[in-house]
């Protein structure tokens, strides 16, 4: 398997800084890789809410069953995250594993089992040896500290090329608070390997209810809208922390999200998942193109969303971004077969800017040496217009190349 | 692009016999490939009904446009198919083209423009020159014969790697009927290149209504149940001819599909049908592994079909099966992406007769070695047991490899 760096990776990784209430710690526990760090320890302050989207998965991993029940409470006190083996596909042994998870990083950090929320990615469908942790546990909390961002998100990942952090400050009332996240993606799913996982840190307080609802609108044009390969996981999670640590410097307690000082913090906060979920786009296994498809003049929003995403997973259409040919007809396919409300005879297609078709059939000034440049560079926005409402969405996806085929049929074998 | 055989291609083509009332005939016009066959003209009777099953894509092809208007008559006199172009997406210039093509054969044949049937295959989204069909028609109409069935399988072809053809014979009153099939595929749909067309003739006298019953209820399970790479094709088209000949040798005039004399003509009709969906499969692009899903114990035939499919199409499970790999965890991903009912910790799986995983988990007495030997079959047989009802249904694929990105990457450019 290559273990080169995307060629999409971001070029400016930005140093995270500490978040008060939150301290963090890696340990190599041995689940699966050598030589790396597979567990993350992300230690919270008392008081810290809490909130979580997952996978719509029917089979879902034991440490999303976990967190859903846990998620009630809205309190949190530790996150532990294992890379290598996702607990997924376990049957009664993969909830024994959260559970003995969840009672070593406990007693270790002092504090109840509930109050410990998990993740794990990786191999799936094969037994989490959990014990693995007792040997590193005491030594991530005596050592948890708070500027430890990068190798946090390094922790966590499988066939990531590159680890993903983003972050960004907003005014919440009279002071700042910051939101740092990382993430970890490759597919958007890749279920032997290849979780997409993402967690989110602020010192704003924010009540748990308040947090979930924000998380849940930031989630539907950022995570929501990235595909890599179609295929979701069983492990999807997306998790958010609030520490309230900001209360000291002045920043207001917020109890509903509909609270109108939230709206600089909610502007960040959406600023840093849809940066992390571009990132894995980007990271997208085997992806050597970044590829946003806007759909534009559809019936309604949704009608947009579901013609894009018909656009991003179709094999054709990336095959062709992968071979930088701007092919319209596979568009027009992907297009035809969402079935949702389309005209052919009204479509208008453009890649990289240059209308290649319209009126349902190619433009007449089509130029093939112009598009051809076009297709040549690492970004691709494909815009179709469908002239039929005012409907409009936009994802990401990633090219389909030889090597997703090698990386995934190779994997085990 | 490969230009070898299929390794799955079928080791014994039939010889298909003459059908009293069909004349086939093929050219060279110059479509778009040199040096090859592109045109297949099938002469029939007077008196000849009709069936067609056609795309559901929003965006048709202006063939199946054609062919859905002139279908409401009932009756043919010809069919018309040009391969290296599929007279998709082209407008107004479109549906002229299929004008000008009913015109050209109408008048060597001497038959009215609505009598003629019309399908197209090949790159979409570039204009169809008809007038290359007037140079070869007249000896087409005069060169037709019965007795060119391969021939005529091989003018339709695009990537596929062999031609497909089909033949049984049935029982209808006193009489043999006999039923021919031909078909081109190479995937479910790559709609630059590869669209799916069959066409199934007989000489039993059968009314267009029940013929047309006949037929939509044979490709629910034959065609309908194939998938390569989940892109449905504008272009997609069915046809089902009965010449009525054999009504001279004593079969019974036929004017319900309900008519119990159907039996033993319903079970060779979909014979034909099911072998030449499974060529189709045999010959997906790049395939090197005819894949069989079968999903029981569902809620019901419906939702078997959705989890079935959701398995087919994962880019996952098909790279796994690819590189041999008997990834079970892929195949409960597939499974609880499917949005159906499923219960995780009932799920038992099996490859090739051998059961990986049941109650949610790994089954424990796995074998890898015995499993690895298994997968390494160029058919492998895929079930997955739901264990909540008695819904059951199978679909066909392929294994998606390297060749297939290289077919529709380099396809163009």
């Amino acid at each position: 398997m290559s273990t080169a760096v995307s060629p999409l990776a971001p070029t400016n990784v930005p140093t995270l800084a500490a978040i008060a209430g939150v301290k963090l710690a890696t340990a190599a526990a041995g689940i699966r890789y050598k030589n790396r760090t597979d567990v993350l320890l992300a230690l919270l302050d008392p008081g810290t809410t809490v909130a979580g989207v997952f996978t719509r998965s029917k089979c879902p991993s034991a440490p999303v069953d976990w967190c859903r029940e846990r998620l009630k409470g809205g309190k949190a006190r530790a996150l532990v995250v294992n890379s290598g083996n996702a607990n997924a596909f376990t049957g009664k042994n993969g909830r024994a594993a959260t559970k003995l998870t969840a009672d070593i990083a406990s007693k270790s950090i002092g504090c109840k089992p509930p109050d410990i929320f998990l993740a794990s990615t990786g191999v799936i469908g094969e037994p989490l040896n959990a014990s693995a942790f007792d040997g590193v546990m005491e030594g991530l909390v005596a050592n948890a500290h708070g500027d430890l961002w990068l190798d946090a998100a390094k922790a966590i990942m499988t066939t990531d090329t590159f680890p993903k952090v983003a972050t960004a400050t907003a005014k919440l009332g009279s002071a700042t608070v910051t939101i740092n996240g990382i993430a970890k993606g490759a597919g958007m799913i890749a279920p032997d390997m290849a979780t997409m996982l993402s967690f989110v840190f602020t010192d704003a307080p924010i009540a748990a209810p308040a947090l979930q609802a924000l998380l849940k609108d930031g989630v539907a044009d950022t995570f929501n809208a990235v595909t890599i390969d179609g295929d979701t996981s069983t492990s999807d999670t997306l998790l958010a922390f609030a520490t309230g640590a900001a209360a000291a410097n002045g920043a207001p307690k917020i109890a509903r999200a509909s609270d109108p000082r939230l709206k600089a913090f909610r502007k960040a906060f959406d600023a840093v998942l849809a940066n992390l979920a571009e990132q894995v786009a980007r990271d997208g296994e085997g992806a050597r193109k970044l590829v946003e498809i806007t759909v534009e003049g559809a019936r309604s929003k949704q009608s947009a969303r579901r013609i894009a995403l018909s656009i991003a997973n179709s094999p054709l259409v990336k095959t062709a971004i992968a071979g930088e040919d701007a092919n319209w007809g596979r568009v027009v396919m992907a297009v035809g077969k969402a079935g949702e409300p389309a005209d052919r005879d009204k479509l208008a297609i453009w890649f990289n800017g240059i209308r290649v078709a319209r009126k349902g059939e190619r433009d007449p000034a089509y130029d093939e040496a112009q598009v051809s440049e076009a297709m040549r560079k690492p970004e691709i926005a494909l815009k179709v217009a469908l002239g039929l409402g005012k409907g409009r969405d936009r994802v990401l996806t990633c090219d389909l190349t030889k090597e997703y085929v090698a990386i995934n049929g190779d994997y085990r074998s």
